[in-house]
């Protein structure tokens, strides 16, 4: 994704968002995405489809912005009292959300970066190693041993998602919870100096 | 991928195959992708476009489909003696691969994946998987101690995929090798009835 898809709050950049977004939502809801157009979004929103094609470049980039949108937290990852808690409570959820509505958000996005010419680096990442950033973070400030955030990322979130688009099989509930403990087995007390800092975009 | 990707040896189908992967491959590299099209593929490989669509669907399953022959190994993996030694040969060369032409392979795949109806599963992963199953196999018959092939993909492939598609940054050599190093500490002798059985269409 770009700055385009992150306006300055309010203001019509903000209101003209929320309208596309909405409609671009509605329209998924009740067509499916093989009926969506710029122009059937557009007309929703109640802007001109330029308007559309000058913010999100296509329609791609659109509903990858707004799948973030919807993958975009509202609160902060449960406190459970421990960091290991707080990681099997977390990834359970993630995968949740990555086995029912995360795969079309994940190729909504692929797609995005395919045409794109961006460096390496996704908003979807970011999002969810802010996640993990906080939970760590938070177990830091409780003196605890964690893992780093990237073990997290490779070792949970990464097979999650290599599982949804290649195969052979999704992970299970299982998985997840031992990928986790194993991140755990490797944890590590840091002394706060030293953690890992939150994606500042996401986080 | 399907199929109509997997003619008999021999015979008209598997010349019209050779000969399109051939004018696709040189004209990949003498154009590149965005000038590639399905009639300028035919007329370079002596066929009529519709015999291409036939076969291949459309130009991302013909892409996805040299691309994935290109991934698929001439020889098994490299005998080192030891599970280890075999996987952290193989995991170096693979991560090279997959970080040069590698990427361009996934998104070839996942976009012919994404128009497609496919159930979840791809032959790229079961190239991978098969190599993987040939080293355990080998590791299995010597009486070695032996990760399972699942544990290779979820714990070295997965996160050499991920950090490619999403980032923030590649994988290193460095944590390749920690990834087999891993796997391998929750290795397990196995008899050999339960060999992981390597994927038959790929090993």
């Amino acid at each position: 994704m770009n700055v385009r898809s992150l306006p300055r709050p309010g203001g019509r950049s903000a209101r003209v968002q929320a309208a596309v977004h909405q409609a671009t939502r509605e329209l998924l809801d009740q067509r499916g995405r093989a009926a969506l157009t710029v122009p059937l979004i557009a007309a929703r929103a109640g802007v001109t489809p330029s308007t559309v094609y000058r913010r999100w470049g296509d329609l791609n980039e659109l509903l990858a912005d707004v799948a973030l949108e919807q993958l975009r937290p509202e609160t902060p990852p449960a406190d459970t009292g421990s960091v290991e808690g707080d990681l099997q409570a977390w990834a359970e959820q993630y995968f949740e959300e990555m086995s029912s509505v995360g795969m079309a958000m994940v190729q909504d996005v692929l797609s995005a970066r395919m045409g794109s010419e961006t460096a390496p680096g996704c908003a979807c990442a970011g999002i969810t190693a802010g996640q993990i950033a906080a939970i760590v973070e938070r177990g830091i400030a409780r003196g605890q041993a964690v893992p780093s955030v990237e073990a997290v990322m490779d070792g949970v979130v990464a097979p999650v998602v290599y599982r949804l688009l290649f195969g052979p099989a999704p992970a299970t509930p299982g998985l997840v919870r031992a990928w986790v403990a194993a991140c755990m087995a490797r944890a590590t007390v840091q002394p706060p100096a030293q953690a890992t800092p939150a994606q500042p975009a996401e986080a």
